[in-house]
């Protein structure tokens, strides 16, 4: 299964304060980034499970923006109170948060979702 | 598929110069980064591939590296010279560059490798 079950990429990019396409970093994505490393960790999931941080990932309208691989599955607007329920019903549970996912269909993946494997 | 086909993630993290676990921007990944790009323009597939900076992605003795999903394939030590070969082999030709791989097993994906399709 590669390195990792589950990649979590989350944008930080940051662009200047005016800039027209805003940028997922003023959106609170650093924050983000933490917050998924910090929950992995308590449940003991950061070997098998990475937050990373990442470069625009051009879906810039749709900050603060994850996308999750291998599955690729896209969400936006993603808030501190979602990474719970993120890693609960995505990672754990291997079903997509549907009120998360972009809504656009170019961003729509058909692949499944692998629920993560955790040895005991 | 998802919004690309394939999505490249380059490290770009940077550390001071003598930290013991070295970086992958010292090892000149701002510069494939810029490489993926201008060729993956140049071939007319920036909208189907999207060559991606990533923070450190944690396999900082192989940088400099880069991960490419879905399929999850890694490799080390790449240099400039081996942008081309990517791009050719694996992401039109649909078959890892087996020279660049990282070898420890715990990189291995057993993903089948698609191959882009580029509508005429």
């Amino acid at each position: 299964m590669g390195r990792y079950q589950k990649h979590i990429f989350i944008c930080t990019n940051e662009r200047p304060e005016n800039h027209p396409k805003g940028c997922c970093s003023r959106k609170g994505s650093e924050n983000l980034k933490s917050l998924f490393k910090d929950e992995l960790k308590a449940q003991g999931m950061l070997s098998i499970v990475r937050p990373n941080a990442a470069g625009c990932l051009d879906a810039c309208e749709h900050g603060a923006v994850v996308v999750i691989y291998p599955e690729a599955v896209w969400y936006g607007h993603v808030k501190e109170s979602d990474v719970s329920e993120i890693i609960k019903e995505h990672i754990i549970g291997g079903k997509a948060v549907e009120r998360l996912k972009i809504a656009d269909p170019k961003y729509t993946s058909g692949s499944l979702i692998e629920p993560v494997t955790i040895k005991k």
